[in-house]
């Protein structure tokens, strides 16, 4: 029998998705599972991208030119200019999400071998698309008792090697919900003009800031235009997840350049997305104010909930709609599975993503979760609730 | 400035992109351009795929299932059952385009250095997929005097080495649009098990089979269940290039759901793209009778313009909608630019693929193009009208 590549070994499985099958299990039980473990809002899309795929006029659905239409960039563009974004459509390269953006990039700037320093805890699938590409993620720590803070200087400088390409940070942070002040970004912008490397965002949660911040691109500070590449995406922006477009964008034009071979390669980003996210650039600002005023009241109620119980711990997000929590118990993968296996309070239970899949340093993240606040207000009340009984009944 | 990937570097650019500018630039001149040079056929997608997708009643558009859900995996069963090819939901994986199930299969089972042989001229993008995994192409040459048929045994035995990790096939073949027999298939099922190679089969254009012929898929051979992938799409069987919708097809369990991973980190195909390709499904067979009927009217006439021509030799093509023909010119790079910026015919004239671009040889099909038959027949004949005409003036 023909053996599977090393790569293809080394490729992990999501974190979350080894609880799937406990979690169905616990479904045929008759058990209700709150699902506190997954990115997937539970947002309506704007009505005006669900409407332009209604009323289109399409007969043969064709291919769309590879690094989108300069319609589409165009008026991206107009998006990130409203952003302070000052970029133009030759900036801009459409792919089939942001995660086939992380891919591309990865791909433009990285050999086998190579290496890329990201904050941890970071976005599991990192790991996949590093390993994808043969390419080490060397994490530089993040801690809960720091609120996950930008780590300092000399934590990146000592990792820095001639393999390192980039630094990659995700801002704000899945699932930190953490979001770096300007300083912060000025920080990292000394440090890779310093060694010369790439500085990738992936700012897909742009939008989702609370407490009146902002949030700082890396795009908009100057001196750092070849340096500088953004991840984008519209599935969290317009909670239209399952329309698969995203972006790159970068003034670096020899990267930009690299970066549509890779697209021309697999010929087309997805065209009823396209005609999705063309139309959601007309969404209402009132929209987004709706989704804002009601993640920050499920952020609020959250929080408040989870600090009422002894031994949590949790760090306040400013930005995204997750959050990281340290639970009094040893390892939560256990404690996951256990809460859907053998636990439930009035036939309800509720999934958490155990942080260890956002961790690379083997043993970190052992006592924390991550939450996503994607449910409604009384129903993560609810869910907090059945934690605290869980604990109390997993502890004693 | 940071520098690129040598991967980025390396990665081919489109065979066809080079020559774009020039044919938008005759455009501007006021000259038709007839599009010889494409794969997107201009045949209008099933109306109950187009219907399904304005009937939609979504409201949060969603995340799918990585690998695609139960229903629509086992609907898909039943379509290869139908195509004599027994398969289960299990055994498949649901990709963004036949484009993706390349790359993955290709993760799945190469390391950078690795090497895949794979008959020549093949589908550009092979390069393209292989590079971004760091993989080298072998090409087998295969000949337009033997019109495309398989390599001889010896061929490719003389090319296995180590590294050696798979055959990939085309089938039927674009650019040649040769048909392989149930006895080449054989063949290249006693190389694949001697050797322990995977045997890679793109069947993309499984329908589109002619003069009676019957396609033979890789999966329908016993005794090559752990080695045997198909590559598939929608692309073409239902005219639906830009939905972004394929899979990978395959009994080996172990390669099933490693493919998954790599599914996994990318999260989800196109969600309005699955709700077209599972409804495409019900598509009546009087559409691809038509289709067919179509095409094979359109291989015909365009074979017997070509014939014509002096010093024109063309393989005859059995299935897919290309052939390959060679031209009485040195460097087809240089003719098909010569076409779009120097000659006309009262005032249109034509664009065709060098088929340089379909070698990884180097100096080989420097005399062929590759010519798509996706235009309707009165165009055809007109397109080999202006090809006789510019020929004379080329060549005087
Ligand atoms: C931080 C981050 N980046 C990228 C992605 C990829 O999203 P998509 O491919 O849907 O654009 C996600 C999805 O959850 C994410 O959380
Ligand atoms: C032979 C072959 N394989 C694969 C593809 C990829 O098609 P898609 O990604 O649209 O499924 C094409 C497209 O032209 C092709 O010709």
């Amino acid at each position: 029998m023909p053996a599977i590549s090393k790569k293809g070994i080394q490729m992990p499985e999501s974190p979350i998705r080894k609880l799937v099958p406990y979690a169905e299990d616990a479904k045929k039980r008759g058990i209700k599972v709150f699902h506190l473990n997954i990115g997937q809002p539970d947002i309506k899309t704007p009505q005006v991208a669900l409407d332009a795929v209604k009323n289109n006029t399409i007969e043969t659905l064709a291919y769309a030119r590879s690094e989108g239409s300069e319609e589409y960039r165009a008026k991206l563009a107009n998006y990130y200019i409203d952003n302070n974004i000052n970029v133009s459509a030759n900036n801009i390269v459409i792919t089939t999400g942001g995660s086939e953006a992380l891919l591309f990039t990865i791909g433009s700037i990285t050999d086998p071998g190579d290496e890329i320093i990201i904050p941890e805890p970071f976005y599991a699938n990192y790991n996949g698309f590093s390993t994808a590409s043969g390419v080490t993620v060397v994490p530089v720590i993040s801690t809960i008792e720091n609120n996950f803070a930008l780590p300092k200087i000399e934590d990146f400088e000592k990792l820095i090697t001639k393999k390192t390409k980039a630094i990659l940070i995700c801002n704000p942070g899945n699932p930190t919900g953490y979001l770096y002040s300007k300083e912060e970004i000025e920080k990292l912008k000394q440090i890779v003009l310093k060694h010369d490397l790439f500085l990738i965002a992936d700012e897909v949660y742009r939008e989702f800031t609370y407490d009146g911040l902002q949030h700082t691109s890396v795009m908009s500070l100057e001196g750092l235009e070849q340096n500088a590449i953004v991840i984008d995406s519209v599935s969290k922006r317009y909670s239209m997840c399952g329309a698969r477009i995203g972006c790159i964008v970068s003034k670096n034009d020899t990267f930009i350049k690299t970066a549509i071979k890779f697209a021309q390669a697999r010929l087309s980003p997805p065209t009823y997305a396209l005609i999705a996210s063309e139309a959601a650039l007309d969404t209402p600002k009132s929209y987004f104010e709706e989704v804002k005023a009601e993640y920050v009241e499920r952020r609020n109620t959250l929080i408040a909930e989870l600090e009422k119980i002894e031994g949590v711990k949790v760090a306040t997000p400013k930005g995204a709609f997750y959050c990281v929590v340290q639970l009094p118990v040893k390892d939560t993968d256990v404690f996951a599975q256990w809460l859907l296996e053998d636990f439930n309070n009035n036939d309800e239970t509720i999934m958490v993503a155990p942080a260890s899949g956002f961790y690379s340093t083997p043993g970190e993240g052992k006592n924390q979760v991550r939450i996503a606040y994607v449910l409604h207000k009384k129903d993560l009340i609810r869910s907090v609730e059945i934690l605290k009984f869980a604990l109390d009944k997993y502890n004693s």
